[in-house]
């Protein structure tokens, strides 16, 4: 596994280099300079699961067979198209969220030279996926297949993207938006997406695949990640902060999180009003009494009941999948998630 | 041309009216009503030439002969994705230049409700071009080359804008990176690309050519991009601004303007002491100084002969190309632009 790493580390560089001699574009000295220095700060640095989990995907869909050198390198490439993905999305995110940090740095943006730059470094970041589709899938037959489903992704994204901006709109605070359909929508075409369904469907597609005939695999994936981006909200409030690497922020930040859907839900007259009362403000006081509520609905338990049916849903679709690889494919996936504490 | 146009606007609207019906997302009334109020806003304000020039280019391409309803639309189509492109660009070069107006209202992202939000709105308008040419080329034989076309088309253009923000960045100003080779790589790849060559290579494609055959072309409208763009900087200086429609702050804002450039060409020591002292800052004694400057060196004339001069390099250039139909093709390009006063 740590192999593994350093050989996609290894064609990041490569990929990095050919990017850097575009002949597309006639570079000046400081603008090759200045894309170096933005894609070392942006792209490599996350924990690169959905770029890794294509190399792994194709294995398991190949039987376990060794992959040759030609398909850890192609494997790679498109495991880097999805972290360029996700390095274009979180740039842009952090400017519209006013973050200050992103794995464990100042946001690009924040950096004294860069500033409304970042939008544009963005749209660059985008841009290098098809630079890189184009530079090494251009002649297969499979190349248009990659670049729309890049194009659905991506539009998938940034449309649950647009309705998270709107529901959480400053000075239109209002929970009665909020509702476990919202939440779904949200997180289903946010995150899922991206980080389930993609990284699988470039697999799938190497593989000579139609994704039109995998529209079960999809939904079990999107699946998997509301119920992973369900954890997250969990974690949020609940879990440690030092393992999981920032104190949440969730409430005081009026987030369409899975815990005040839940809350709303099955709470009384009188316990929403306290919701109401004190979501989204950034007091303490206001915060420990939205979780003293939390608590109060047992939200921890309704949580772990959540947690134990979706595995066991999840489990049992996977196992009515006809073909083996794609069941392990899955489970992979599934594994790395079930009961994280981060 | 009355009714090219409105065929033309009635494109928009069933383009339009397609997105917000996409399958692809589960949209709700709130963010179907925001991504209308933001196309309207946003796309269909601007001149259209761009869009206009690929229905244009098409028909002359085909010898002049009236087009199909079918043609019709799908050169119009292809003229809106330009359009969307444009677009895109404007809403995100407006956050990243802090700009108050465009196209005679305030920028969308200095709308109460939107703020930040545009920089997703901007990412959503680039996604309705993939939406948009999945509709309507998924099964033609040219479709890869229209998505190949606006990708490497796009990315020409976020590296244009990258290096023209990363030379005029805020703090350090120094005309010692100004030169005309430096300006004309700006202006070719931030404009000329994706206003000149995009529409012609558009109606290429659609014409079934393979744009590898068409490389004289595209130096010939890059070249009119670049003679365009020096017309713009002129303007901003000395156009008339009820004409131009703004009041040009190339100056103020330390622009890397053909006008600067040309200046720091010509003059002598003392006049290049004038333009660093003075070349940049906000007030308006720095910006008389600089414009009586520019009168000093006649830069009206320099102006004048260069306009002469391209023009007939351009004329010479488009009559040496064997096909007549691609001639009338640039000489209607050109004819548009030349001795333009807005």
């Amino acid at each position: 596994m740590a192999d593994l790493r350093s050989a996609f580390l290894n064609v990041y560089s490569q990929l990095k280099s050919e990017l850097l001699q575009d002949p597309s574009f006639e570079f000046t000295d400081d603008s090759r300079q200045w894309v170096e220095r933005m894609l070392d700060y942006n792209v490599p640095g996350g924990k690169l699961n959905r770029g890794l989990s294509v190399i792994d995907s194709y294995r398991l869909l190949k039987d376990g067979k060794k992959l040759t050198q030609d398909e850890i390198f192609l494997t790679s490439a498109l495991g880097w198209c999805i972290e360029w993905l996700q390095a274009y999305f979180l740039v842009l995110d952090d400017i519209m969220d006013s973050s200050h940090t992103r794995r464990g740095q100042p946001c690009w943006f924040r950096l004294p030279k860069v500033g409304m730059i970042a939008v544009n470094d963005g749209v660059i970041l985008r841009n290098h996926i098809t630079r890189i589709l184009k530079n090494h899938f251009r002649g297969k037959p499979y190349y248009v297949d990659l670049l729309d489903l890049f194009n659905e992704v991506e539009f998938q994204t940034a449309s649950g993207q647009m309705i998270d901006l709107i529901t959480t709109l400053e000075g239109e605070k209002d929970l009665s938006k909020y509702s476990l359909q919202q939440h779904r929508r949200i997180v289903q075409y946010k995150t899922a997406y991206y980080s389930f369904y993609l990284p699988v469907a470039c697999a799938l597609v190497m593989a000579g695949e139609n994704l039109d005939n995998h529209i079960g695999v999809k939904n079990i994936l999107v699946d998997m990640g509301i119920y992973f981006q369900v954890q997250d909200d969990y974690l949020d409030c609940f879990g440690n902060p030092e393992t999981i690497g920032k104190i949440g922020t969730d409430i005081e930040d009026f987030k369409c999180s899975w815990l005040v859907v839940k809350a709303l839900e099955i709470c009384n007259e009188e316990q929403k009003k306290v919701l109401y009362e004190n979501y989204g403000k950034p007091d303490t006081a206001n915060v420990a009494k939205v979780k003293a509520l939390y608590n109060e609905l047992n939200l921890k338990g309704v949580f772990e009941d959540y947690e134990s049916k979706s595995y066991g849903r999840l489990v049992t679709s996977i196992e009515a999948h006809p073909s083996k690889p794609v069941q392990a494919v899955l489970k992979s996936f599934l594994g790395k998630i079930y009961k994280r504490q981060k």
